[in-house]
């Protein structure tokens, strides 16, 4: 798509593609009429302005509590911001596991995007070997291509991964000799980007006894990655426990967290709960990435929790995302061919529609030329599909968010969307 | 020091010692009664607390502007920060090369230090070399030693590396056929962070004539990173134009540069002005970093600039910069022996103390001990050489820091230090 780096480039500069989501924004500045239901941005109308901006003239009214906040804090993250987010997570899980939600396991990050950054940088080589869902989101892929990952795909079913793929996956692994690369296995768990999909605890439980299983032929442990990123996000679901919960959770499973989605994108703020060693191994690497994240942002977030305006505003945006969902849900009832399937949404920012096989929805499709044409814009699901040689690359899908778009935009983006497809098909 | 990182970690991980910081930080911890000269902390008193609520109090005052300051912004940064940075950089360097300070050459970073990763990252492999000066910023070198790299220092005479010893290294890695991997010279060339030297334009010119005379024995560009973190924190002296400004700088020269310390260090903001396509490959590897730094602190500091707020809160963090300089300048001509050589310094945030060659500063050192017994640190000078075998590391110099201490601390830190220097010279 672009030229490559210069030879005196690093293998990471060299190896490093141009992210999907750029062009897909590019495209969007060059249409200006154009309706995106690919960005992944959130609700612009229920950004918290008014809260924010009443929780920061509490910090900084008083010296006492500004000049801290403008001050550097420490690489691991401000302490009351840990202790606040570990309560705040076992409470959810309600655990009684004081070790697995200790705020000494917990690393404060850049938003929970560089916690998958710095988790991957830590474990993983060029060569090595993370599996993925099939589909799963696609920044994760970025970052695995950029670091000479290799990806093996397990595929999605309705909740969670297929656990005897997943076995099979790791048996073809062993036999190859492979499973010793294989590093984790990564999960977004809860409403899942793209999908929507939640994984149920017994899945997750299964699929740690399944890792725990192969680590003797792998010669170390087999980590599981939970990226939780839209756990809050959801709309009247039960919430169910991470996989920190489960047994042996807490030395094998890395809970990567965020409250970015849930309160504001701008005020980037995520975190890692995480085993040792691999806990200060990642903490040494964040302090050579930035010494630690900007301490006005935690402490914004730290009082945002601490009084109760984070959990407000959660029931706020829940209300509004569930109206958004709802929103699209029935348009896309109403525009779309009865051969496209989805799912009601339970939690998030995603629909993800499947058209029937034989079709395409790659952005050299028609399908998608034709709707840019008419000025709508998604998320092509192939975009979503690790490039694993041992299985065809599914191409027929499509990423619905409903998260930036407003109501009067989803509705003119499903209607429009629909007529392309109902031509088509 | 600490126990290794098992096998199954990444080379990164199992490459990265404990920082230097982080155990300094630690006797602090240990030491309740601790005056710290070693802490890199910028001053509490003079913190924008007032500043910063006002400006934060525009953003967020109206949804128009308070939304899109929550919301994502672009990875390569806000559009108003590049174009205030590329024409306040400008019109610094007094340059009228619109093509060296084009706002689309800038990255906004969380810190400058996300930008001297990024750039080390994107054009350094292990075993590749980076010149540094003779002391540097030495979390400079635990990037490069996380990151496999080999250094060469390079002495740093009063305004700047000794150009005869720059080439007579540029020549011997020719020689020895390494200058392949030599990718970069990397200068911190204002206040520098620990001699407090600031590098002359001649030397800068020279020293990018230098490295373009060995490119086509390398082949491929030299670059000259110049880290500018410090430039703003002049008391009186005259500003010296950066590397960008030189003949051919625009396509050899990474200029690093922050809003953090001369602003806020709690709120970070860096940034990069890179020459193609080293921008684009930084570019795609901050997007899966972080896709972008946090916009609240971004719209922070366009406001800041632009309003004037920033300029006047520099005005007076130089003013107080040079007076707590001033006392500790005072002090220690009251209480250091004679045979131990500083210089005043002229901005940043150090004194750089040599003791006589025979004397010892490092950690294991009887000062470094006393000195600690009664309460006062410094950071030895050793750490802030690299790792180079082909010269002795020295081992008699001391960074302390008139940054973060007040000025009875400065004053009582410098009077203990002087007893124990007293006592053992």
């Amino acid at each position: 798509m672009t030229k490559p780096f210069p030879r005196h480039f690093s293998q990471i500069a060299q190896r490093t593609e141009e992210p999907p989501i750029s062009w897909l924004m590019r495209l969007t500045l060059d249409h200006p009429k154009l309706i995106s239901l690919a960005a992944g941005f959130t609700d612009n109308e229920s950004l918290p302005v008014a809260g924010a901006h009443a929780l920061l003239r509490e910090i900084l009214g008083s010296g006492k509590t500004g000049r801290p906040a403008l001050q550097y804090g420490s690489t691991q993250g401000d302490q009351k911001l840990r202790d606040l987010t570990a309560r705040h997570l076992q409470s959810e899980d309600g655990s009684r596991n004081e070790r697995a939600y200790a705020a000494g396991r917990l690393l404060i990050t850049h938003g929970s995007q560089q916690l998958l950054y710095l988790v991957t940088e830590c474990l993983c080589d060029p060569g090595d070997i993370v599996l993925v869902e099939d589909p799963t989101y696609f920044v994760y892929l970025s970052i695995a291509q950029s670091r000479g990952l290799k990806c093996r795909g397990v595929t999605l079913r309705e909740d969670g991964i297929d656990l005897s793929q997943l076995e099979r996956v790791l048996e073809s692994l062993r036999r190859s000799g492979e499973l010793k690369r294989v590093k984790m296995l990564y999960l977004v768990s809860y409403f899942q980007n793209p999908s929507g999909v939640t994984t149920s605890l017994a899945r997750k439980a299964e699929a740690l006894n399944l890792l725990r299983r192969y680590e003797k032929a792998a010669g170390h442990p087999l980590y599981l990655l939970e990226d939780a990123a839209y756990r809050e996000l959801r709309f009247t679901a039960k919430d169910i426990p991470s996989a920190l919960t489960l047994k042996g959770g807490t030395d094998r499973v890395i809970y990567a967290g965020t409250y970015s989605k849930p309160f504001a994108t701008g005020a980037r703020v995520g975190f890692g709960l995480l085993p040792e060693p691999l806990f200060t191994a990642a903490l040494r690497v964040k302090g050579n990435h930035d010494f630690g994240t900007a301490n006005l942002l935690q402490q914004l977030l730290a009082r945002a929790l601490d009084s109760g305006r984070y959990r407000s505003h959660l029931e706020t945006l829940r209300a509004r995302y569930a109206g958004k969902a709802q929103t699209m849900v029935k348009a896309i009832r109403t525009h779309f061919p009865e051969a496209v399937n989805w799912e009601v949404p339970a939690g998030g920012l995603y629909v993800w529609a499947k058209l029937p096989k034989a079709a395409t929805s790659g952005v050299k499709s028609k399908l998608f030329k034709t709707a840019l044409r008419r000025d709508v814009l998604y998320v092509p699901g192939g975009l979503c599909y690790a490039d694993d040689p041992t299985r065809p690359k599914p191409d027929h899908e499509m990423r619905l968010s409903f998260g930036g778009a407003t109501e009067p935009d989803i509705n003119a983006g499903i209607r429009r969307l629909g007529g392309v497809l109902q031509t088509m098909m």
